[in-house]
């Protein structure tokens, strides 16, 4: 399966998934790691260049016979330069590092760097829930609620950071949000700041099994797996506050698609992908009241590749890299 | 000058502005009627002929000479079948109306339609404010606040309904707007809204002398001068409802280039151009609390073209119109 192999590997906060995929974008083989808590830049390469060894192991090629590696990442992305920049989820990665370079040189073979969100929106266009829309808005509702625009075919990035619905005010003077600000939608339905919410509830003295489930399940966060067994058991602060991230979510995407007017909305990221279709219905109804043009909604689809998207995505980046 | 003159009709719910252009667009005869607000479609239609007829008379050409006439309409537009359907503002016009071949035949010339923000927007991108930026923001602060979008050099026009930044979300829950949805950007920074407000508060017993000063200067509405007056004046009630909509503005159009990432946002519309340069600031300075990337805010413009912008703006519709 060699020829036309290409690498992709989603640089996250907390996991490295990488892929390996054939000529058609089917994955071949895959890995993941833990991304370090500790050192800095260099090691998360260097973890990263392990991970995506192992996933070319499983799909029986060499790193240096892939055509090229795709990378998604946070931070502040110069694709042309290869470096990654202030990615503050990662560990001492507060300045600019070449990240292109320093796993090239290990892999034997170019690496490409794309937008972590940028790069799931653009699989699922390709490939997966967006497939045949040309206007497209995708939201990653996971830690934080990350969104990738699409418009006439073309991912569009603005001057590098366009996609930030996570930070649309859904409520001036609101709550507080991991990034500082007042109000942002990513205050009500990330799953940093619902945990956050969560442990000052339980503080206060409101019931919930949430971390009773978190200590079970040996966790130390409330992952998408927890919150969605939470709901199962019917636990009333986790149902109070999926429930307000949906209305949040409603209200944020609404403003995102009468601004932008785009054919569809694709969501994914852990608590998407985890909840599933009935939760992209609910999200849906949550938009309508808030639809200017209410009489022609756009199609709200659950992303289809799953957890991993993104790193599927990265892997489109290498398309035509040598 | 009758070659390369065209005509503008910007079509308002309380005027119609009409301008002869010459082929570098400069103003050459304008006129402007008050908009019907009674009768229907055609009675609109015959005020905006002779409305430009009077145009053409101040510029010296005869209608039929004119390359075209561009309209820039309220209500949903059909450029290719010259219709306008649902335009609310306007007297009798709930359903679908033959605009470009009605006014077209009284005209003796070519007329095309485009949204009224759009085209305001796409005028201060050729001529006025937005020179010079490939990607750009128009908010357009009136009676209702529209907003119109530039990405790429290009209108982006969505399935023919974008830029609908009035009805951002601002406040989930919040006051109801004159669109019916609540907690609208509208709901707090529209004129109309904020008229509304004015008198729901005078009524209540809060002192203000905006409607003293409204009968005074022999309106029957509060006006962007009579707000400006008021202001002047040091109105109480006047600078709480302002200060309300401008930080309203601030967390809308924040969220717009949270998601966009455009290079600039101009400011138009009756309000923004009543108040001028000052207030732009006000707005640029209540954005920033929510700019997601504020190290690298927008620039943010007073619209240049003024109370013209949208009959300017319309002309440029008809450049190579036959």
């Amino acid at each position: 399966m060699t020829r036309g192999a290409r690498g992709g590997i989603d640089l996250g906060g907390t996991k490295i998934q990488t892929v390996v995929v054939d000529a058609d974008s089917n994955v071949r083989g895959e890995a993941r790691h833990p991304t370090p808590t500790s050192g800095g830049p260099q090691d998360v390469a260097d973890v990263m260049a392990s991970a995506l060894r192992e996933a070319a192991d499983a799909a029986g090629v060499e790193p240096s016979a892939l055509i090229g590696v795709g990378i998604g990442s946070p931070g502040a992305i110069d694709a042309s330069a290869g470096t990654v920049s202030g990615a503050r989820n990662l560990p001492g990665w507060e300045g600019t590092f070449s990240l292109a370079a320093a796993l090239g040189e290990q892999l034997g073979t170019p690496v490409l760097l794309g937008n972590d969100v940028q790069v799931a929106t653009d699989a699922e266009v390709a490939l997966g829930a967006g497939r045949g829309y040309r206007s497209l808005l995708g939201v990653f509702w996971g830690t934080g609620v990350g969104g990738g625009i699409v418009l006439d075919g073309n991912p569009w990035l603005g001057r590098g950071a366009a996609g930030e619905i996570g930070h649309i005010v859904i409520r001036r003077g609101g709550r507080r949000c991991p990034c500082g600000r007042h109000g942002c939608l990513e205050a009500y339905a990330g799953r940093a700041a619902m945990e956050a919410r969560a442990r000052e509830k339980h503080a206060e003295g409101h019931k919930t099994d949430l971390f009773k489930l978190m200590e079970h399940h040996g966790r130390t966060r409330l992952t998408s797996g927890i919150w969605a067994r939470a709901l199962e058991h019917g636990d009333k602060l986790a149902t109070e506050l999926i429930d307000e991230a949906v209305e949040a979510l409603g209200a944020g995407i609404a403003s995102a698609v009468n601004l932008l007017d785009c054919e569809a909305v694709v969501i994914g990221g852990g608590l998407g992908v985890r909840f599933g279709e009935p939760m992209a219905e609910r999200i849906a109804a949550a938009m309508q009241p808030h639809l200017f043009v209410d009489e022609h909604p756009p199609d709200v689809r659950l992303a289809a590749l799953g957890d991993l998207g993104g790193a599927v995505g990265a892997a489109l980046l290498a398309r035509g890299a040598r």
